[in-house]
């Protein structure tokens, strides 16, 4: 089959390669229907993931059809049309019972990183009956792909860890695909205010017109300065970071107001620094985390409802065989305006 | 002044009685703007509430203008225009500091209950810091009556003790104001479907158009049997009983899927069957509770961001004076198709 | 293999039956070292249970050591010591996503009761790596055996689902096996107050000596009465059904503080009078569950650290294979001032 | 009447002041009958605390007799025994309506800091309803002064905060007074084990005799590295930051479990380093926050129960005309093995 192979930083192809088989009695083996691009992918491309050796399939998000499984999966079998999470869940060591599957003894963010991953005509999937997930009917597919990471990612790590209700004033600091997937599943829980800082002209205008309420351009305004006095100086209830540099870290310290919630989301390359000799009287709570996509479940329901519609992140289509082409755009977003390119592989198989 | 005065059961009058004043450091006196009709004052007419006795004059919702304040309060100052909880709250007693007001140990349902009430030009407040609100500008004060009662209390009792989550099947048995306000608020948290149970096609219709995506005229059909069949038998995440009868209440039991929760918002004149011959291995929560209105703040930020407009549970208006005209009215709401009734006394005082 | 096999209501015969094999991949084969009777058992005995048919071995609790296993089983292997969960858990289904085990789609309670149980030298336990745990060392492993359905029964359907919290009053009544494991794990919560109901001058004995700060008979004493005497009135924030009759509910209904909860433990015959006409303004939690055996690892962690010690719930021993005497003890409690007996079956195998 | 006057850094005077007096209808002035001094104090001593200006009567603890209350004041009346918060909670701000006293809008800590407060004969305590609480019968009244900030300090903002489970492993970092009232709270949740870093042996000593199961001197050896052996590398559920300096933190950082959460306590006086590199993936959540005593009634519940007994942490008695040689004592609490001292004017008045 074919495959994004990754050569090493700055170097990928896209190669022929053994198709993956079934391994364990859980696996199931997925033809990829749609896949895409994540902002972690090009961290890799760029070297940022050690863990990531030459020779890897990249990518970890996608939908597909099951064409094999293994003698203990129960869930699903060949045929069934599956989402794949980004997430590899055991469903039975200590962190799966207790819904953090990202910290899954035997898996976790493995798909694209530590095993092959999407970006491939097909894709071994381990643990499968806890890591894919029934397509539901009648809903664009392209859509149901935002699923496998970035929605569950802005609504565990940001909307829910961040404990946002409704009538609250809500920041959310970069709005790139993690931070406008924060910004729509906020909106689960009815927030009075939903402001977005970011640096890019174009991103903030999808953010108003994915529900945003006020913006502000970090580039060329000060952005603690200008949310207090929107606030009379009396700060955000729940600060979402999605960018991961000290700068946007500095911000949501700067905006929390007394009781509120900072809610990391970004990939931090080094530490920040705490404002403890402050906040340490401010009754903040702060939190980290890698998606669990425990929500995914929720989130299908709310997306075949209509409550939630994913489209509107999706900025570019290509076919997957295109994919080289695609993380060119993806890598310059800004000036593609780029926010999710979807790769379809329907034609093939 | 004059006000609306209980004479005994089915007996009132529109009377000069003394003009209120401060009798505690703690209260204020308010003149009323507007105030409406609740059931529960159909119930204290009928008789059914005996605590309730002749001469009193009835009413606790409403919004008014701070006319007098007693010495010890600071959060108000004549001319204020406030929001009149139909729940007093001294702040300081142990219900109070749960954050559980309706068991208040100097107040609760005390207004136009316990003491005079809101159906008059002028309103006694008794812990007024407490059991006022600034009513915030630009906004349209009938929706605010609202606030008074029936949002906080189809929110608190029915949507937050049920404990309503994004994705979820809710539905509400009773599509009176108090139901129509839950079914309003559960959206605040983005259930998948709502499903409203009535007997009146009207309330029906108004639901579907406040967001109920399915309805049933349990007058026609069998709602329980009709409910499991929309959810595939497996039934509802939040049952809401809005209604206060023995056969809507078995309608919640026979509707609620395992893990799930009834929320009692009904007033009950007498006991119900439990199936915990059914429901002991079943998972559910069934809870009860008047109204703590310790949502209000939170509502009014919801009114004043445009996520909440209460104004379609209103359906007719009265001058205060003619309360008892608007009585008549209430008490026969399905032949008026009326909801809530506003009195206004703007251009009185 | 020699098995406790069920013959119709009222017969039961210790019977040479043909040993478990591993079925499906993730089954095991736990040879039973310790087993023991539950108040179920007796229910099915009687007759009570009609999905046990005749045939069926009994027994839904021990422990034992591993002796053959599927090939999709991970988390242990042939000789692993493990105690075996009441509940079986697949893992996977939506329900133990919720962590909701008890209503799992392929498991639940079967074992003795829909498949063969564990009053046998060998039981096949399904769905092994979400349903074993491993067995601590240097622990009594008779205590351990308390840990398969009595200890987390009491935990979670009685003290976690009551919320008890320090400081607490609260209330169990029933102060038969499982009442005592809520007596001894609601200390977990430090409640200021521990009050227990019942019937049986030992067992309230034996709850003073658990940790009950006041009990009461309510074969000589109005127990409602005495409780609201002793909580000047108010009532208890948690009160623990642990019988399955109306009269012990009425109690709860009775004693219960507002704001407080009723947590249901009894397994109910019939329904019961729920008295909405008075609770409706009560702001009260009434809960239902079967145990779910989640809280198991937690609870391991607990008796391995000294926190807890179930060893007091042991009244008599027995030999496996006089199971059937065992019953007859088991059966008249009282007489025999029975708790739990323990049946080992250590020797033989 | 006779107090403890701050006159600027390094130095005070016990001094004729005059008695305060009611000045407004919600005060009380209550006769001091036991207090005692902070690590606060010493910071303010030290000119810490610049809001802290000559001529200000110091101490935020302490037990007393009502002598004089407003005209609003209702839940006490002139010879109530009290026992003094030093939180002051107008119980009607938004901050207060949320519990979070620490915040309020006319109170929080002042006392000792703002306003004059309990090193005194006498203080002025304003919004004393929500302020005081009645002193329970039949208990160490010294016991109790430790209710007025130690023991709700280390109870809310460190084991609620930290949300301290039954069976978990808790480390505690520092064993000051605060740290130990968060040693001996922690204990209402039955974690499995109690884990305390200081670098005072004799503080060590009190830890093990108030319930640490291990203890780690990290003047001596490697806190972090040791807890991490201990926990087979997989570190602890609760981390609590009881010192309030980067190196402290520091350790909390480096021992804290994936999914766990660090509560810190520690009062800061400059910015630490927060490993957002290797935490973005942790899951963990860290919390401030200052005392908002609403633990109060419930921490007094646990005294009168016999559940918990502060007495341990009082290593020193004065009578409060000594209270000079009383902070040379508690300013070397390690030379004196000093934990908390009592102040006592009960003869006087």
């Amino acid at each position: 089959m074919k495959a994004l192979v990754y050569q090493g930083p700055g170097n990928t192809v896209w190669a022929d390669v053994p198709k993956p088989a079934v391994e364990k009695p859980t696996d199931a083996v997925v033809r990829i229907l749609r896949t895409t691009i994540c902002g972690t992918d090009l961290h890799i491309l760029k070297g940022d993931v050690p863990e990531v050796t030459p020779g890897r399939i990249l990518g970890h998000e996608g939908i597909g059809v099951v064409e094999a499984v293994g003698s203990a999966v129960t869930r699903f079998k060949v045929g069934d049309r599956v989402l794949i999470s980004c997430i590899t869940a055991c469903g039975k060591c200590e962190a799966c019972k207790r819904g953090m599957y990202s910290h899954c003894a035997d898996g976790g963010w493995i798909l694209g990183h530590l095993i092959d991953g999407t970006q491939a005509e097909y894709v071994r999937i381990p643990h499968a009956d806890n890591s894919l997930y029934e397509l539901p009917a009648g809903v664009d597919e392209s859509a149901l792909v935002m699923l496998s990471d970035i929605l569950p990612t802005g609504f565990e790590v940001g909307v829910l860890k961040g404990q946002v209700q409704p009538g609250q004033t809500v920041a959310i600091v970069g709005a790139g695909p993690v931070g406008l997937a924060a910004l729509l599943t906020a909106q689960f829980f009815s927030p009075a205010r939903l402001l977005v800082v970011d640096q890019d002209e174009n991103r903030l205008a999808v953010a108003r017109r994915l529900g945003a309420t006020d913006t502000v351009n970090s580039a060329t305004a000060p952005a603690a300065k200008t949310i207090l006095e929107w606030t009379g100086q009396r700060g955000v209830d729940v600060a979402i970071e999605a960018v991961g540099v000290p700068a946007t870290f500095e911000i949501c310290q700067d905006i929390v107001a007394a009781g509120g919630h900072i809610a990391n989301i970004g990939v931090h390359g080094r530490s920040v620094e705490l404002h403890l000799e402050r906040l340490w009287t401010h009754n903040v709570t702060i939190t980290t985390g890698l998606v669990d996509t425990n929500s995914t479940p929720m989130l299908l329901k709310t997306v075949v409802s209509g409550r939630l519609d994913p489209t509107a992140l999706i900025t570019h289509t290509f076919r997957l065989e295109d994919v080289i082409q695609a993380y060119e755009v993806f890598g310059r977003a800004a000036d593609h305006q780029a926010l999710k390119v979807i790769l379809t592989a329907e034609s093939g198989g």
